[in-house]
């Protein structure tokens, strides 16, 4: 969470184009609108902008008119980093729940968020464009240089009969004993990474039994007391990102 | 989080009162209301009940009246927990984010929740009512035995005056060059523990000099990304319980 590594006060924006020395993009009428009406940025302002791909980079204002500007990339500030390749499963809550569950997944560096409709799940839709959203809010808001990708949602079911042959998952297990979650953690072996937590009232019996059935799977215990999901999420990725991402490099 | 260790669906209530074998509580009227005219329980129906030392109790109800219930212990359905020495020392938010902020340190089990007005703290004034009040909803929706003490706000100076010669502080450091937090967790000695985490744009810089020059205090690096102050509680949390808490128990 370095603050210091740049201006945290500069306005930051994802822009859906390609960004390198030289390159002038036209944002979006809701971005330009908050640069020349809400932000009420002049001609000559300096903003930082990403896209996921090309690092972060130092871009100026260029008002074309009150209602439309470009903006002019000056300097790379930071270079594009890699994410750990970890998929983030998790069963959606609902509204403003599921809005910050997103947020904080996007925080902790995961490079894909997953909803799964499991049989306990309450949200029966998923609404992926809000998701779309809160993940470029997020990575505005935070820093973040990858956006990671948002699926469609998926049934519990069909996920398990499609599971990646590589692909090592950590089972968020309530009914785990309490036990050293480092120390499990540390005996999965490196490669790609999912989480899964289960929505509130945890998964079903069958569901479960389905989990610990797959190849490669790590039961993980977060603790003695009961942890919403938001909670789960965060407290297993802390300990994935320290153990196998990018939180030791 | 173990959702099997007891029915999460039954009703669990915090009772200000001693609870064990024979005891009859008088809930106040908020809580007579809720089980009467919200959950609609009748004469006879079960509940679970705790008051942060005696374990947790199954709990009869006997209706006195449309308005009045008594409470009667039944059997205990889980003895009393210890949580783990460990101060959650933090920056307020504004509303919402406050009482998640507040709510997910009890599910991660801190034992007292301080709040410290920083320079930077943009929130003035702390309602600690509403504070106490959050404790107690995520308490008895989390399973959590133990309720944290909810100090006063303190200013940041005074907090540090004051700092006991003999618990370990647990610093936050989003200016820490990223590395392995929980190597640095395992080099601090077991014993009373705090951990702060400080406001949105980070400590200014003579606070974090003063926290340096602590004689107890460890720099904890969250990782390349900038995390909002709930998620790097719980964040924070989650490593420490892993490390020296009740998560490996």
């Amino acid at each position: 969470m370095p603050v210091s590594l740049y201006d945290f006060s500069a306005p930051r924006l994802y822009l859906d184009a390609p960004l390198g020395a030289g390159a002038q993009v036209t944002p979006d009428r809701d971005q330009s609108n908050y640069l020349l009406n809400v932000l009420r940025l002049g001609d000559g302002a300096d903003i930082l902008a990403f896209n996921g791909r090309d690092g972060e980079w130092r871009m100026r204002l260029i008002a074309l008119s009150r209602k439309a500007v470009v903006l002019d990339a000056q300097e790379q500030t930071r270079p594009q980093t890699t994410p750990a390749d970890l998929h983030y499963i998790f069963a959606p809550l609902k509204h403003a729940r599921l809005d910050y569950m997103v947020q904080k997944a996007v925080e902790m560096g995961a490079s894909a968020l997953v909803p799964v409709m499991t049989r306990r799940t309450q949200s029966t839709r998923v609404n992926l464009d809000r998701m779309r959203a809160n993940v470029i809010e997020a990575a505005e808001q935070c820093g973040v240089l990858c956006l990671p990708r948002v699926d469609d949602d998926v049934k519990f079911d069909r996920l398990l009969a499609q599971w990646p042959a590589d692909r090592r998952l950590i089972f968020c297990d309530e009914d785990a004993p309490v036990k050293d979650p480092i120390a499990a953690l540390r005996a999965v072996p490196r490669g790609p990474l999912a989480v899964i937590i289960g929505p509130e009232g945890g998964f079903d019996p069958l569901e479960r039994e389905a989990l610990l059935r797959l190849p490669h799977v790590t039961r993980l215990s977060l603790g003695p007391r009961i942890l919403r999901g938001d909670t789960a999420g965060v407290a297993a990725l802390a300990l994935i990102q320290s153990v196998h991402g990018d939180w030791s490099a």
